[in-house]
């Protein structure tokens, strides 16, 4: 009866040790260009999510039935890039130490470098499925290395070429486009190629990165540079499905920016996401 | 020159005597149990429905050459569920008895119960062509009997087996999925059975109910549950369509929170939803 | 490290055990007539709580100092008023029974009845100091007895003849005003008079209920019914320092409704509020 | 039972022929420069009514016991300023031929001109209190003789010098400064010359027009310009309860735009200050 | 340094003298009917360009690399159609005597009135196509010639019977449908005709006028008559790329209304279609 | 007729070389901690400035008698926080070098540091006076020296002990308020010190910082952390008249987040007392 207010993602109110799954939230949005906010998507998720069912009728499973702890949000030091970046790197470290799968929600993309540094260091070959409006190849950004429009650049240097496999991007520089053509695989607009990357990744370790604005902003206004043409959510659904047949070593869902959508709709998109993107790995 | 500033649905501005058509709102919310509103959609779509025209290029008619009365609100008494559904049933019933057809605007879901248990008073044999997101089939919700989560299921106890037609169905619990395959007939996730049901209920006494919410939020994100992976507004409205073909015996929509979609395009939304279907009634 | 991700109300994060305040959220609205959602303040407040200091410059205290435990929000049946009630009522008594003060975090007004009655059956002569801008005297609304506009005379009933002390009432009917006369004391449009009835409750139990819409619109325009003409935060916060002179047995907050405020400053309000009456009490 | 749903301001149901006051709508803001939507404060203001009580509690009257009439909005031409202005000039006259007190709500601020070129043909001597924000004095604006800053300057061309008292004004050119040390009585800043004014104007045929942005933006954020420093709802409401000691034979409330406040906060004010209002006149 | 801040659609900031095309805005919304507002696009457009990179990934071309100027917004006397019709025409006028092709940014779409004045006394024979929600073809609106919903009407006075060619066209008067069978090409409810229309249109002097709010307003919620039922981003982005192939002479794209979508989204679609737009020219 | 598209602060349209005052955007929100947003004020400001009079009734001055330079906004690197602190301090020093006076929008506070440094090495006397909701003078926040919570400790560390004069200050830690007790001049509360402060700063080289959330927020909801029992417009207009008294060799205002403020009633509020503090400068 007098037990504490636990804030977590719908049904993932298991115990540390028991779980399997650990999910955590990366609320930093410092390197945004244009209109920050990511930093309230992990929580706005975590209140949003009561809104869903455990249930997937799409699965015909219910996420209450696997075994995930939320250990909630990391703190980071505002405006210091490089602090944030290890913070994020040591939890997922920690996390793989344990013999679980980190998902991380953002937060900015750039997040996602803190988990795959930490991730190729458990796993020699490692590839990253990539699902984006943006390219995010630049070399730099504004003078800078570190950030959200450079991250797949900085992944890059870490895992190597034609490691990246993206998907639905439709927004970059030529240079970017140059880039992908050598150096990742790219399909460009939509997510036709789903079926010939999961065949590709069958077997080999992926960590899977979703840049929610892959979808179009008619059903995800909720982030920080709307970019439209994108996915609807039916397609990106689909292609979550179909990560059962890989094996995901991490995940992250990052963008979203829920004050940006009054309606709520994004959130209650990315909590649906997140949830079957949870009954896959 | 004086006269009264009259608030009715566009081109809905005949006598009760000389109307066909009974249009009613039932602004009643007080069983949602996650974002409350609904109370305020039916004289949101009266105020806006002056943004559409009257005249429907689908199909070809004027809604100003039919005949139907708008009768306004029902009043309710707040934190009162039984009440209220008694008012419903009542003025359903009164409509019924002058020989008018019922529509009513809800309102959340529940609203529909008391619509329909007058209903079934008229016609014996009665057939329930139900559009949603959600199955609404719960036994009970948090303790409660009639609950938006359980309103199908009370209507069930009323018409029987396997004379509810669901389509669209993307959210519930497995058990409500588990009941459906006894006891409806579901068209899960989208409406492609929508030919198949209408040459089924031809000929036979049919009400339509429609909870919005069976859109995709990407057009009607005023709602209080919004669940991604519905219909776009095409699919819905041909499906309307078609409704021509059968004998509507009463109807409604329901769930717009016009509230969550300051833009307003989820009452435009509404308004041309309910044009159409008062078109083919 | 991997912690639970508890959600508190600001420095509130004591054992339930050494605890001498007990905070819990009432997240109802059902008999809400005009614009519902003061179901969502409780979170709201502990959400943003983090936006304020734990210490108060006004009281020259730490909130981090005082022993409070937040026991997170109450669960009930939507659209059973009744149960609410009772489920409210035995909360409070639980924490009464343990020799603790309950504080809650409505809610619509009508939550207070809940609390009052168990204070009640603990305290024999039990007042009442009530900021509001509204009577909520009626004998019933709309043919209901328990509603937000009847919560005071239901309270009345509880507690008696002149031992309610409203403050800033600016709204009611005649009936309500002329029944204020004759059964309680009231100040009408200002808080002009709470020296005088600080004076008068010294050494007496009394509940301190504040509907935040005593407060203008001006500076709180995130409630149901906003009724222009209310006192500034400052005039509130000066009558908030002032109970640190009667004895408080119990206390709530209500009718934040946070989404009618976008900006966010209703609940930074409310946070405030809350945090300087937790350190008189 | 089966009646219309009739859409008045709270407690102006009465016959138009039994009727003192006749309250019509003007939705009309062709001219506004900066921020148009003032075209949808009456009908905003009629739904939000309900809102409030009947009964005021500073004039102990109730709205009920007057005998007024709500003669809905007049409709424009959009885009026609002259026809728009003529429209409401006869619509004015006529009411002043039935005996009956003209009450409009704005629209923006030119709307007035319409009136007061009636009520001049009627009443051969007339005032005008004039509460604002801006002077409204310009002789012309961006090539326009009739545009909301001109209003009162096109008003002074037919009610002469010194019959214009000004109360609050606050913006406006160093031209139209001038022009009011010689033309009109003006208050600046504040409303502190009411008395000075209601006793010269004793004994005077008065027609009242309140643009609503004379209050502060603090408590009337929707409109068009918004103008910090203004007065607060206390000051305002004082000021329009002395009016009792006038003759008002017209009145006006305008440049409420509710679309800028998304609370509601700013049309509520609207309804107190006009139920108010309808208590003096 | 210390240079100017000027404000250009992204990527439009060459000097007047080198450039081929002339952008301006228009900002107007004088005859809006329902929700003004378009008057803040052009703007808004500018502004929010920033979020959008210059490069197209559809045609592989920077818009870097075409001459393009932006001109500003032309100011217009508010309250007054002729004055403002004249205003376009005449700056139309000008653009084209150096030689230079004039797109525009609405503003409501009346404003095309204006620019196909101008560009008929260039061009003898002058085609327009025409993307729109609204057939836009009656012969007056409320009383008025010169309306947003009488824009093709009028600019068919100018070009004369089967020179418009029309798309995507879901709502109007049955009038306005029968007038279109007889008098201009119609391309009801989608876009499929769009290769027959640019077939047909080859070796012709066009001028594109594009409502924006022939989009489905779940992409574009931001306009002042939502109208459900649209084409998806996609389908238009590939209509426009199609238009390379014929001689584009002038062009405008109108009736964004960014008040009425806080997310951004309406802009950023209006931002990216205009770059597509600019780069077939 | 052909000419730029100039985006200025209203009557700030001068050249650089003829201007006395240089104004200048910083668009800098890097180290926010609860609400980013500050960023998008500078923009805001000169779009909304439109919206208000160059002339003020207060002084009887119209700004665009003054010489004003309107230098736009600075560019920054996202995510380096020492990087734009340096381009701040550089152009200042630009501007001081030129014998101007540099006015700065931020921006979030800690944008002060950068002009502070760089008018500090050109005058050794400076003296600051600061107003404030919170008294920013944390030794460091969470393991950062460079935060909008830490600016006045570093500004301390430049100017020295007593130089700086904090009004309005009702937020911070129990440090912070020790610290200010013995090193710098603080008047807690409200701007009841505004004379006496004035009165000693009379002849010294003073620099003006106005975080604008020293406003209540019912006023300016504006900003990334309401503090309610701020003080009102007319208050802080009055003590921004009285600093003709005094010598001003810079100033600022900051932390106007616009997004937060729909109403756009905060940015209204920032362009007048902007319009202020330039005619006193």
């Amino acid at each position: 009866m007098f037990k504490n207010n636990r804030l977590n993602f719908i049904g993932c109110d298991n115990k540390f040790e028991e779980s399997d799954i650990v999910l955590f939230g990366a609320p930093f949005d410092g390197t945004t260009s244009f209109r920050p906010g990511a930093r309230f998507a992990s929580n706005a998720i975590r209140v949003e999510s009561e809104g869903i069912e455990t249930y997937s009728p799409y699965q015909e499973k219910d996420i209450e039935n696997k075994k995930i702890y939320d250990n909630g949000d990391l703190e980071f030091p505002f405006g210091n890039v490089h602090k944030t970046m290890d913070i994020i790197y040591r939890r997922t470290k920690q996390i793989l130490d344990y013999g679980k799968i980190p998902v991380m929600i953002g937060g900015e993309h750039l997040v996602s470098y803190g988990t795959v540094k930490a991730i190729k260091e458990k796993y020699e070959d490692i590839y990253i499925l990539h699902f984006d409006a943006h390219a995010d190849l630049r070399e730099n950004y504004l003078g800078e290395d570190y950030s959200h429009a450079t991250v797949m650049r900085r992944i890059f240097d870490i895992v190597g070429k034609n490691k990246i496999y993206q998907l639905g991007i439709r927004s970059g520089t030529k240079d970017e486009f140059d880039f992908a053509k050598k150096n990742t695989n790219m399909c460009k607009f939509d997510l036709d190629k789903i079926d010939e990357y999961v065949d590709k990744l069958k077997g080999k370790n992926v960590y899977v990165t979703i840049d929610l604005d892959v979808l179009d902003p008619s059903i995800f206004s909720g982030t920080g540079t709307p970019e439209a043409g994108g996915v609807n959510f039916k397609t990106l659904l689909d292609a979550v499905l179909k990560l059962k047949n890989i094996n995901i070593v991490g995940a992250d869902i990052n963008e979203l920016s829920p004050m940006y959508d009054n309606s709520g709709v994004s959130t209650a998109v990315a909590c649906k996401i997140l949830r079957e993107l949870l009954l896959v790995v």
